[in-house]
């Protein structure tokens, strides 16, 4: 692409928005002026972009019409107060907050529904979804045609790096606490997370279930196209610092091949297939820092020829937000570039 | 009980060993003379009990004859070395390893299946069943009646020492060496363990299940008398030292009431009910130490009513096997005493 964007980055300093500004440098994005932008007390730092040092400004002094597309990658709160100021002078914006609902910002993994995009209208309003839903989209969407899933179960063992760099300087310092034998005292999260899994990634709604569970089932169905589907979701944290970790066990329509599904994952576009002689994907070893969702343990259910069940493993930070959104914006600057910039 | 029993405990040095020889002391189980085993190697080292440190011989030159009962806490090879052996002269056996087959020496979780002790012969011999299986029966034993379970999903996060003292050891060796910056060299496992998920805790079969995953689904299947439910599980290894974690989603044959479910849990016996304010049971903190599994986050499905989810935290050494174990010896001693001396 000859021509370039003005962009802006909300949450510049946070772990997935340094990951974003990264891959806009890797893979060459037409970025003509970059904006980092972070609320309040972020502001001031610098984040380094193509060998230049780019000064983070306060998202809230900032004027959305010197730019023609914002990556929003601070908290829910902040895409809530901005969003509609971006769009209100023709800025178009990727969500990765998970702020917006589906009607006024659909969900877009780019390897699952890009059909998504016919028919939008600028200024665009797209949401790059939790990073779970990402890497369930990448592994499920080439399943299609091959079954029809009715009911899925994911349990889903999330990074600390999920609720940000608190939560991965939290679990360091727990983890030297315990080691050198010293009283152990939670700080960010409301208990010992080292060397234990903490049940729930954020506070549960009178149902029991937590936001984060309800946005990966709506997610998921949106997605895959599939409204229909039984969804059970359980998100819980792990002290792992990056990189998700899902096990899942889906009930399709009719017997399921799972030599096809084999055959099927290891030619899907971003997905990496381990399963040669007892290998598996794991988090860290194989998915941390890769473009790629990892997926193993591909095998039948004991007792019902309709089940598949599943392991995958993604980078949280990487393909399950950053890099998703990158794809997600590459997508739609080939499709409406024109109507972008005008 | 005024008699006692004359007890060897084979494997007495490993992490399981030595939990049940603990327990035999605390709970005044009626120990006669306690012979303490171990297979090669371990044999010489001592184990305290009752004030005294008993030392551990060689099973192999054991003389079964000498004692009425037998815990068998060693690995399956050494379970089916010497199982036969012991129960030829007379003495009944709790197997612990897995090595048995149901049809030989069935599962007995005495808040799930006690009825199992009826029209049983002598020498008895029984299995206490996998961690996952024993934390799982006391969950949902008590639901019977209440719903009829057809389909079970268990994501279980298996601690290190589910591998005995070397998973213990090798997880604390790769956390210090990664905070210590230095280069990790996985011994133990197959690769880091430390800050990761491991997908697989054990070698898949040709399927790509491990033999805990078949074990746990045979066992359930007979603990709850569900022969025809539809169970999946996955058993991966999370960096916990104690305690295993189970995200269980169960479809019912009809819809779910969950206030009923919250109410049964309650009162459940050897369960511990946690859901106080949002609050949640976890390994570490919770289960770990205790005679009870912990059990909570009990929501029902986002778009299925006859869906259950719950989360269950256990401790792997002690109430998922030694204790188990000991209670499973105790209501044996109640219903047969006289033909065990005999």
């Amino acid at each position: 692409m000859s021509q370039s964007l003005d962009i802006a980055v909300i949450g510049a300093t946070g772990t997935v928005g340094e990951t974003l500004v990264q891959l806009l440098d890797e893979r060459d994005f037409p970025v003509g002026n970059l904006y980092l932008l972070a609320s309040g007390e972020s502001a001031g730092a610098s984040v380094p972009f193509k060998g230049r040092n780019l000064r983070v400004r306060d998202v809230a002094d900032f004027d959305f019409s010197q730019v023609r597309l914002a990556f929003f990658a601070a908290g829910e709160a902040v895409t809530r107060s901005f969003a509609d100021r971006a769009t209100a002078v023709g800025c178009s914006l990727i969500d990765l907050s998970g702020a917006l609902d589906q009607g006024d910002a659909p969900s877009l993994v780019p390897e699952a529904n890009p059909q998504l995009l016919a028919g939008l209208a600028a200024p665009y309003r797209l949401a790059s979804p939790s990073a779970s839903a990402v890497a369930l989209a990448c592994v499920l969407a080439p399943l299609k045609g091959l079954l029809k899933p009715q009911r899925l179960t994911v349990a889903a063992s999330l990074a600390v790096s999920s609720r940000g760099r608190e939560g991965v300087t939290e679990l360091a310092r727990q983890t030297a606490e315990l080691l050198n034998a010293r009283p152990l005292e939670p700080r960010f999260f409301d208990r010992q997370i080292a060397f234990n899994i903490l049940a729930q990634a954020g506070t549960p709604d009178a149902e029991g279930h937590i936001s984060l569970e309800r946005r990966l089932v709506a997610e998921i169905k949106q997605l895959l196209g599939e409204p229909g589907m039984r969804i059970s979701a359980t998100c819980a944290l792990a002290p792992v610092f990056f990189g998700d970790s899902l096990a899942v066990s889906l009930v399709a329509e009719s017997a399921v091949d799972v030599a096809a599904v084999r055959e099927r994952l290891a030619q899907a576009p971003s997905v990496e297939f381990v399963e040669e002689e007892g290998d598996y994907p794991t988090a860290v070893g194989d998915a941390v820092g890769q473009d790629s969702v990892y997926v193993g343990r591909v095998r039948g259910g004991l007792d019902d020829p309709c089940e598949l069940n599943l392991w995958i493993a993604s980078d949280n930070a990487r393909k399950g937000a950053a890099l998703n959104a990158v794809q997600s914006a590459e997508l739609l600057i080939k499709h409406y570039l024109s109507k972008i910039l005008t």
